[in-house]
């Protein structure tokens, strides 16, 4: 009906009157970052009508006037365009005030306004942009961070499934220099939909007569541009691939994703796991370049955490005061409970948590996991429960007091082991990242546990 | 001499005999395990002798013997072998009987006996094993663990500098079939050379009738078969390799490395990593599949060690044991200032020593480094300072305490980060690891002089 009614008003009026009165009113609602309005004010107008209002607006409206199209109307919009102006609207992607513009809506403004881009423009941009530049316009591209979109590249060659394999050949040699890899070759119908996908190795040893479609593989892999990356290394690891093809919801090729970069998420990915089991927030920032104040906040969460827990381990403490003021000689025990016990349960939780970011470890497997944890948390309190005794009877001269550490200390290896190896897998199963999570509540049961059973074996061995 | 003379003996003694001594001689002294003895006996022999005695050796011995050659003697040895008996000694390489007394040899015998292998035997032998039994022929190979002779594959395309671009695209049509890899092709002189290396890419685009020659890079990266697996990942890491060629101590051509072994590796190495900052001993075998007395046996190495270093903190404790007995209210925050300056330390260690793996910190910036980390550190303890203040004052009520434990903590906070940052530089120079020797001593230092520390506060600011 809309179509209907500003074709029937197209009668009437002037062409040029609707393009100024659409150019007008949407110049008005984006100086008063009425977004939604102008988004809504652009959805009965013809494509034609839009692109020559864009052509008009002041040159750092155009390119946010285009992102707030649907999908649909942006690869309209766009073929209007004169060429010139199309050039110029990609151009304004990394302009700064442009993106200032941007920056100042909210995320979920941007996030509502900003439709997936034309596979189109999309390569048109990314092959213009230089990877500081492609970083730079990553607001008005709208791919989240740390996906696909983010590290794609355009350069990749795409080939006809009706070429013969000399054709072919024949176009890698004229195109390949702007290709950052000419090894797997992607072959894509007229709507720029990946069908087939094959590689150099293919197309070398196939005769030079042979047709594209009948050496191309069919059943291939791909990810989507919001597939996230590390999704994506872990596919190019999984089957030794060399690049990847990275296609839009449509199922339109935008860009390609080589094992160079996979290596570098990884290295990323892994630095982030590293950083967040060592007890620090991990940023996109370089740690050795950020300033020091950022470092600091990032390093205190996990350390004001830890006053959380210790306000239960506080409190066990004073309950059992008694004891201590009876035979102080116990509190010089209390580090090595709660050093080993923590080690105990980094321990653990260390195996966990690496096999679930490796995948060794499946969700599936829990039971399994934490039952050999167990045993081995039985194993280690044995042997450190008998060497603890002897060490604290030689260097203290008391073995009751010896005894209660020995025999405390077999107790906290169990529910440390048991605590590392299960809690990852709960954590996990709430969605939560085991790696940010476990620490601060093994530390918890560990000195909780750890100093209320030891004042308590203590209490009942002493007979306090 | 020694050559004349078994030549002029030759002259007196018939082929026969001569043959039939050394045979006897070897393999009695095989038998008697005299490796030495059996590699003396070789040294002033003719090549052809060695060859027709060893066809007479039964056959578990054949391999051995053949692996007790230098690799000068082994090459011609080998030539003067028939082809039947050149594949039956590859054969020998992966029975299990000749396996069992090669690992009866000490690792020490075995390095000086086994010299490095002839490339043409190393590429015939490499080309019939799968993985697995490739894994298993390690001992005769003599490729020490964690080294590229260990990883690489055989399966590359060679061509001759030569060659037209076209007779090379044909060759490789002829022969791509066995290849890991088509996409480096790798150039060899008759001495099987490594003299050129050039890409798929670079012949495909190349003129048909185009000298390889005129294609090839010269000034090529490679790496030797004792270079260490991790250098070897760095290395296609930092240069963005499809694959990295291998060669032995004469820049012959033995295997090549491909980039999803590369990444294999630094999956593993990385595992390694995060196990040894987890706190344990990394093997090679899978952690989830060992038996749990060796995962158990692993895991309490790094245990025991802070038995030792807990000898010093109880010291430390004992000793101010009247501080305890005056006001046993302070023995509650002990867990929490060993807990926050161990995470403190641990936070400082994650950094710099995944920052040393990943070659992003090097040995010369230790300096700035550590005062980066000294003033993080002084950060973080003014904060956890006033914040713990207030905490123990609000849990307690007694403020002389809570200002002891939020003073101490502060210092404990920059001791923690100093010991953090400073002691991986200093085993990494020693060549130790840092992620291995680090832990126990920040341990140490942080508990020792963390409890030293604040009971000499709380004695000074309780008066007591």
């Amino acid at each position: 009906m809309n179509q209907d009614f500003s074709a029937s008003r197209l009668q009437n009026t002037s062409r040029q009157e609707i393009r100024e009165l659409v150019r007008a009113q949407l110049e008005s609602l984006l100086r008063q970052r009425n977004y939604e309005g102008a988004k809504s004010l652009l959805v009965p107008v013809q494509a034609v009508d839009i692109a020559e209002a864009i052509e008009d607006l002041p040159e750092s409206m155009q390119a946010i006037a285009f992102r707030l199209l649907s999908k649909e109307e942006a690869i309209e919009v766009y073929e209007y365009l004169p060429p010139n102006l199309q050039q110029e609207i990609l151009t304004d992607f990394h302009r700064q005030d442009v993106l200032e513009i941007v920056e100042s809506m909210s995320p979920d403004d941007r996030a509502r306004l900003f439709d997936e881009l034309p596979a189109k423009v999309v390569q048109k941009l990314l092959r213009q942009l230089s990877p500081t530049e492609r970083d730079a316009t990553n607001l008005l591209l709208g791919y989240k961070p740390d996906t696909a979109g983010r590290i794609m590249t355009p350069e990749y060659v795409s080939l006809k499934q009706n070429m013969t394999s000399a054709q072919a050949l024949e176009r890698i040699r004229t195109y390949a220099g702007g290709s950052e890899t000419i090894y797997y070759l992607y072959v894509t119908d007229d709507a720029r939909r990946l069908t087939g996908v094959l590689s150099l190795r293919e197309l070398v040893l196939a005769p030079p007569d042979e047709k594209i479609e009948n050496i191309m593989t069919r059943d291939f892999v791909f990810v989507h541009t919001d597939t996230d990356q590390e999704q994506v290394a872990n596919t190019i690891k999984r089957y030794d691939f060399l690049a990847l093809p990275v296609v839009d919801s449509e199922q339109r090729l935008v860009g390609i994703i080589t094992v160079d970069d996979a290596i570098d998420v990884i290295e990323r990915e892994v630095t982030e796991d590293i950083y967040t089991l060592g007890g620090l927030e991990s940023g996109d920032d370089d740690y050795f370049q950020t300033n020091l104040f950022t470092v600091a906040r990032r390093r205190v969460v996990w350390l004001l955490v830890l006053l959380i827990t210790n306000t239960a381990t506080h409190a066990v403490i004073s309950s059992q005061e008694d004891v201590l003021d009876k035979v102080v000689a116990l509190a010089a025990f209390i580090p090595l409970l709660i050093d080993t016990g923590g080690n105990v349960g980094a321990q653990s939780s260390t195996v966990v948590i690496r096999g679930l970011n490796t995948q060794e470890v499946v969700m599936g497997k829990a039971v399994n996991v934490v039952r050999r944890e167990l045993i081995a948390g039985a194993l280690l309190g044995v042997m450190l429960g008998v060497v603890v005794t002897v060490w604290a009877y030689i260097i203290q001269g008391n073995f009751p007091v010896a005894l209660a550490v020995g025999t405390s200390l077999c107790a906290i290896s169990l529910i440390a082991s048991f605590a590392g190896a299960a809690l990852p897998f709960l954590f996990r199963s709430f969605g939560l990242d085991p790696a940010l999570m476990s620490a601060p509540f093994i530390t918890t049961a560990v000195d909780v546990l750890g100093v209320l059973i030891y004042l308590n074996f203590a209490r009942w061995i002493l007979r306090l």
